[in-house]
């Protein structure tokens, strides 16, 4: 990437207009002037600075021309809530694109539990044998593999082998369909469905409690993995950073499995799948415990996060809280737990979610600037930093970028209309940004391109160019856990693939 | 306003930090260093660095818990549509505060034709002798004052006196509702009525054509004007600039008036409100003309600008184009009509609305930095200034505000909960801002409180305070028309109602 020394071309300007400020040329803008600003805006975002060679040059083209057709059409998918403009996104030319481009990108926020396409889990898993299920108070259901009827779970019914059930519904098209509603928030009237962030979040947690009997099966853990790091593969995504608690896993004798096992597997997985794709980098653990959690259990997780990273250096890479930051405990509330890996003169890098939020200057909105000053080395959603100049300095001065997620930030209720999301101030800035998709099972949007769509169409708007997509595929390795050599060799790869997509594409 | 010296202890603490994130203090933010910098923002802020002596800092508190308590409630107002908002501000003891409070504040983006409560047009003008009405085509109505039988109009039934219709319709009090249906956005289901920015647009325009009859009858043109500075006196705003295209007005013969005879009635009603209420500093005129008409119409109305200037000095301060802007030609496109004052040699301020808009990186959004290059006084709405860094670096060091008018955006669908307005990225870095209500009639607003309110607890969230309500009143008086020495006694007037009203509100 070539860089243009914009800074000492724009106090040029500032003094041209200063000079025009103060009267002598008030009131007649010169052409040239304006030209000079408008370049100095196009610099400062996201790939503003990226040389493009002459194809791209033109695939930039073709690219903004698509655009134009998008936002003259009568639909503009990101300002629908994307349950609703999914069809649309699925026929757009830029999205067919997107899905194509090797994206090189890395996926570097998702949660391992929402990571494979929900309709695997109801057509592959739900027909594996000895799958019971029970159905809760609150119209959920929990899942159990075992060679013998499990023990009854409290507010639960009894639990009834699948196979029979399935059976005995006759239909088991509806039945499956059933099946899926408790396994995703995906439908098709959103805005009736969750009419509070409080409603669609207590839906997506009972989501998580629904296949977590499935997904932490032992040998259904390990496929389901396999399966995730397959549909990225398919995404043109090379390379994933996945949040996950390292669930306790279970055998059909009802054995259970630590999370030591997890990461084993995790290592093994890695290497099945890359003796099959030799051009995937694998999958990473960030590990994370739940902010409702006290205090004492927040240290241990800490401590179990600085030896697992000494056990497992290949796949464990740092740590993370997760669950509703409204509701939950601040950052500032854990210091103690936080502070440990520097008394203790461990590393343990911390990839906080942070900012996840609409409530400005409450306890909660601090979270940035403690994640910031905890050292973190990005920021989960960022959605607030915009918010927070100060904040947003240090990120910008630090090399930390946000973590954007736009579908997922929709779809909790954050905001409704992308081209009014808070990353379009950052993405503006030229801020340090990756991609992501966060939980694209609960979303229905497998793999990153719905959200590159989102980001590059609806936030980006019209400004966001080939360049954009170039420096965000790269920003997703360049802030990636890699060592630096694996990034170069990345980068060489990507480069490889990249050239090849823009000439086939022109 | 006492000022700290912030920029230094801003660079101390980025030194400690960059200290911090080479490795020395990794990871364990020293506390200090936290306070130092969650304070650098509370002083960025608008109003962070406003002094507060101790009863304004014993109110502010007050005003903070009552924030708090507002935030925890099951409904939140600014995260709602204005029309369903709108009883639950009017039972919040912030809102009945706003109210109350002095603000000293001016109305700097007002439109003159939507400027009185929509029950004074019916219960008042409609009932007036001589008022015919006919129906159009597309549903609406039309109105003229008239001693005989008006002429037909195109696509409108014949004309017919509404006094005769009001007597046959039987239930007066059901037909005037439907006469405010014309008059006004307000419905009780804004979503179902208004799917899009276009639809919600075209009802905007129609109720402009809808009132234009009754409110450019001279008699109700001169009383329509007092009532509306009755209004704003009401909601204690102390001075107002309207923007008008300075209608053609007639008289119950069919004669009509020029735009001077407009100015000459501005001047006239001024002085009897003010004769009646000498704490009024009166209502002032930026005269518009709309997007949609040609440069030389446009270079015609912007000719006549200078010379109403000229020979109405007091009334008339400067020029703007209005409409929407998305469907509207952009500020560039009269490059030639906007030099024209400079090239003449003559001083015609500017107003323009500019960035009005969601769509990013387009034509029309290049009007804020065309607004900036034109030299204009302030920027109306500016809702996109936040995706563009140069235009707000520019807007900054300019001291040119941008008029906030966070209801307006909401009921014309630029931005649905409140908490996501740009500007709240705009009040965390202390940009230059004014609040207004731009057409409070048509969305049911009257004065400027609701508008402070959502600006207040919505766009400022817990981080504004009562620094920032009094930054904002004093805003806008700086940032007014008004001449150096008005400025300087209305701020003294400002002073003795505000300290009258913390005293009273303790
Ligand atoms: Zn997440
Ligand atoms: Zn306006």
């Amino acid at each position: 990437m070539g860089l243009l020394s914009s800074v000492s071309c724009w106090t040029a300007t500032i003094s041209v207009l200063v000079l025009c400020w103060a009267g002598v040329c008030l009131g007649v803008p010169d052409p040239s002037v304006r030209d000079h600003l408008m370049q100095e805006e196009v610099f400062r975002q996201v790939g503003g600075r990226v040389l493009l060679t002459e194809p791209e040059r033109r695939l930039s083209e073709r690219l903004c021309e698509l655009k134009k057709q998008e936002m003259a059409g009568p639909q503009f998918p990101p300002a629908m809530h994307f349950f609703k403009a999914r069809p649309f996104i699925r026929r757009s030319p830029i999205f067919n694109l997107l899905q194509k481009m090797p994206k090189g990108r890395a996926a570097l926020h998702i949660h391992a539990a929402s990571l494979v396409d929900v309709d695997w889990l109801v057509k592959n898993v739900t027909y594996r044998p000895h799958c019971y299920v029970c159905f809760t108070q609150d119209k959920s259901v929990r899942f159990r593999f075992s060679t013998q009827q499990p023990l009854c779970q409290p507010q639960c019914s009894p639990w009834i082998l699948l196979e029979t059930l399935r059976r005995k519904m006759g239909n088991a098209t509806d039945f499956d369909h059933s099946l899926v509603q408790n396994f995703t928030l995906f439908t098709s009237d959103p805005e009736a469905a969750y009419p509070s962030q409080e409603v669609v979040w207590n839906k997506f947690e009972k989501t998580f409690s629904a296949i977590s009997g499935l997904v932490r099966h032992a040998p259904v853990f390990k496929d389901y993995l396999y399966e995730g790091l397959m549909q990225l593969y398919m995404d043109n995504v090379m390379y994933v950073e996945l949040r996950t608690e390292l669930p306790e896993t279970y055998e059909l004798d009802g054995g259970t499995h630590s999370k030591s096992w997890c990461l084993q597997t995790y290592q093994e997985v890695n290497q099945k799948f890359a003796a099959q794709h030799p051009d995937f980098l694998g999958a990473r653990v960030i590990f994370t415990v739940h902010r409702n959690r006290s205090p004492s259990q927040v240290k241990e997780a800490v401590q179990n996060a600085i030896s697992f990273r000494k056990q497992f250096p290949e796949v464990m890479v740092g740590f993370d809280l997760v669950g509703h930051e409204d509701t939950g405990k601040p950052l500032w509330y854990f210091k103690e737990a936080l502070s440990l890996p520097m008394n203790m003169g461990a590393t343990l890098p911390y990839f906080f979610h942070a900012g996840e939020t609409d409530w400005e200057g409450t306890e909660v909105d601090g979270n940035l600037l403690d994640a910031l000053l905890f050292n973190t080395s990005r920021i989960g959603h960022g959605f607030a930093l915009p918010h927070h100049p100060v904040a947003k300095e240090l990120s910008r001065k630090m090399g930390v970028p946000i973590e954007l997620c736009p579908i997922s930030n929709q779809v909790l209720k954050l905001v409704s209309d992308l081209r009014n999301h808070p990353a379009a101030v950052l993405m503006s800035e030229g801020h340090p940004l990756v991609v992501s998709s966060d939980d694209p099972s609960m979303f229905g949007s497998t793999g990153l391109s719905y959200d590159f769509y989102e980001a590059f169409v609806g936030i980006g708007g019209m400004k966001s160019h080939l360049g954009t997509l170039k420096e965000l595929a790269i920003n997703s390795l360049r802030y990636s856990s890699l060592s630096p050599q694996q990034k170069e060799e990345a980068l060489a790869l990507w480069q490889k693939k990249w050239d090849k997509f823009v000439c086939e594409n022109l």
